[in-house]
């Protein structure tokens, strides 16, 4: 494989994929003897601007790091030219994971605080994961949320609309437009128009023609004529390229002429509900699909000026979840073994104070809505279900992964079950999560514990 | 392989990497023995915002997919699935490029309208690239410009601060950590910590501690002394976990005690210009790394408020181009042949209105500063430079890649070329690019073509 190729990471150099400081720590805590158990949680200190909720994903990807990670001659070779020692990369050789793992489960529901997913194993092993975990779940659970709110608006406004992925060639790589495809499935998209998405996740895949089809004739007539002659009732006419309203017209006489139920016209530019509602007038009967700067703002202006579509093909703005690009996902040390017992540890630098320990994430339901959530230690006594599953127990995964089906129907019953004022999409109303009292009562203890140690030490 | 790999695209599942409708469009162009010569242009129409120039970059892993796509077996497999025919797919399992390509290369300093790459070839070809090129040009092009505005407000400023790409982990999945990787490089950064990227690229990896490493030992100062015991003068010790000037007094005593010169410190939290002065007081002669929220505003603040700091390791801001997430690169069909001869094409869309034929971009220069472009036809007399140059002739590429170095250095003489008030990271001033006298009157006189023949046709 040439080491400058499109697409990339195949399982071959899938150890590398993490930040130079993990392996170099690694080596540390192997040459040092320096190897306790312990447990690490990923999860975001805020959630992104204007979102009420957010929805986990990307944990199956994740998962495949863990279970994969091989490091294989080409990734070994090239530690031992960045000064790897070569006894601690015949451990890298070896390397398995022999730890537990706990996590939401994809699709879930889930908030600021609360634990995506923690690994308990030795730090040596625990400390690898770190890169990896934080970007696939982080990723995709941006996406995730991004297609949640353009779902949940339809679902508010009665509609029925599809939703079909547009977004490949402007999501940040070619990973991010596969990942973003699952992702925008799982938050109740339909289809996407990415085919390698499509076949790596069996995802239903779309779409339609370009301009370039349109334009490569002399007439736009021809050009729908062609396409009608190829593809017949399955077409899906672009109709802008030149007059939305006169396209729309002669793909109407296009489709009587040649005795063709068009399945639709695209609209791709200008004043979109205002035009989809002339396109209506021409030819009532063919489905409208709208594209062009789609999100859930503009989703919801569309309905607000009464447009007429039966799908939008959101791009940009799903893959790229532009109006809040990132989402800080952190992995963060949180319980150490010492003397034989797991004891709960914790960061004090300003601003990012991290809860110690091991954690619980129980969820309580009124009138089955999800009433409010409590993160508290993980075995202590809380009210309400247990958001965290465990995936993996002495490195083997004992959680068999559900289908892309049952995790997008599990993130549509959730999001329906969270209040509505929760899912706004502007100025969303905080969900209550709780920090249980013992979890509460471990932290200012812990930092008792630790301002004493300070200043015993300056 | 499974189907559901964490990093994903080898070269077997590359030319899946498309969005259906090329597909579409190519077996109906296949089919209807409709495969003239065309002319693809992928430019933007807007520079994201506050952005006063781009730096191009992403050309040679664009190219890379468009010499080894193959279709194979499983590709093709997914395809019959898909309704696709055979006979089509037998044209795929041959396919092979026999264009044109011209590029403007990698560093080059670029605006809007200006083509970043041109593709001529018969359309059944060059339409299956959209996608893929798009994709990687755009976002290598993002963060190579958000890099260049960090590198050069530390210029600016007379500083000589090293730039470490920290954002792997942020980034939109695991592509996009790599090529960010690289694009930052490019940009003017100095290494990055994904190893992977170090590995694909020879970029120079770099790396430190995390708090996990010092949570894991009771006591911070044992957890500098095993570092320091473990890399000795290569260490960089992260202070900040409990509180940064107390890390710095401890730092301190360490190395002095193994009589150990620290690489240096890290501050990842808090105030980190008025920190840093602090830390400075308490250990002058050790080197500090600068991380969390950085940027180019954040680089500038730290200035302004005269922060004391050897690097900056900027991670999400970088990866995700948080201020302007998105560039919207398109890819366009500007001519096509008929009847032997290679004629505009151009559509009228509302908004999205794009300058046919392929192009020719001229740069001049005054003061050996850049001090405009024009925007031509390719065959057109204009001054200035031209800036696009061969890539690929009757599908063979005929441009030999320069080496990251080089690009990261044309680059660098690129945006120093490039006068400072276009430089500016708020409200710059815009560069000066004219569309020439023979390109807007080719965009004119097609335009009242097609409205022409629009009116007749209705």
């Amino acid at each position: 494989m040439s080491k400058t190729t499109f697409g990339f990471l195949g399982d071959e150099t899938l150890p590398l994929f993490t930040d130079l400081y993990e392996l170099r720590m690694m080596q540390a805590y192997y040459n040092q003897n320096h190897n306790p158990r312990a447990t690490f949680s990923l999860f975001v200190r805020d959630l992104p601007p204007d979102r009420g909720f957010m929805i986990a994903a990307g944990l199956e990807q994740a998962i495949h790091y863990v279970e994969n990670v091989s490091f294989g001659d080409r990734s070994l070779e090239f530690l031992i030219e960045q000064g790897f020692d070569e006894d601690f990369l015949s451990y890298l050789a070896d390397f398995e994971f022999s730890g537990e793992i706990r996590a939401l489960p994809e699709g879930t529901v889930t908030f600021a605080n609360e634990p995506l997913l923690e690994v308990t194993a030795p730090i040596l092993q625990a400390q690898l994961f770190e890169t990896a975990v934080i970007n696939q779940i982080g990723y995709q659970s941006l996406v995730a949320t991004k297609a949640s709110r353009m779902r949940d608006v339809i679902d508010r406004r009665g509609g029925d609309q599809q939703l079909v992925d547009f977004g490949s060639r402007r999501a940040h790589g070619t990973d991010a437009g596969i990942k973003a495809a699952r992702a925008a499935y799982i938050g109740g998209f339909d289809a996407t128009s990415n085919v390698a998405a499509g076949e790596a996740f069996e995802i239903p895949v779309a779409g339609t023609m370009a301009h370039s089809w349109v334009q490569s004739f002399e007439r736009e007539r021809d050009s729908f004529e062609t396409f009608v002659d190829e593809y017949g009732d399955e077409s899906v006419i672009l109709i802008d390229t030149y007059d939305t309203v006169g396209g729309a017209e002669i793909a109407g006489e296009v489709a009587e002429t040649n005795d063709v139920d068009l399945r639709g016209v695209r609209l791709d530019s200008g004043d979109l509900p205002a035009l989809s509602k002339a396109v209506d007038e021409v030819i009532p009967e063919v489905d409208q699909y709208i594209s062009s700067g789609i999100d859930e703002y503009a989703i919801r202006e569309f309905f607000d000026r009464d447009g007429v579509g039966s799908g939008f093909g959101p791009g940009t703005a799903l893959v790229t979840s532009t109006d809040a690009p990132k989402v800080e996902g952190v992995y963060k040390l949180v319980a150490v073994e010492r003397e034989g017992v797991m004891e709960p540890t914790m960061k004090l630098s300003t601003g990012k104070v991290t809860y110690p320990g091991a954690k619980s994430v129980r969820r309580t339901e009124s009138d089955r809505l999800f009433d409010g959530d409590v993160v508290g230690l993980r075995d202590e006594d809380l009210p309400g279900e247990e958001q965290l599953v465990t995936v993996a127990e002495d490195g083997d995964r004992v959680l068999e992964f559900p289908s892309l089906d049952e995790i997008r129907e599990t993130a549509r019953r959730n999001r329906r079950k969270l209040p509505e004022k929760h899912r706004w999409i502007e100025d969303p109303e905080p969900y209550d999560v709780r920090i249980s009292d013992g979890l509460k009562r471990e932290t200012d203890e812990l930092k008792r514990t630790l301002e004493s140690r300070l200043n015993s030490s300056s």
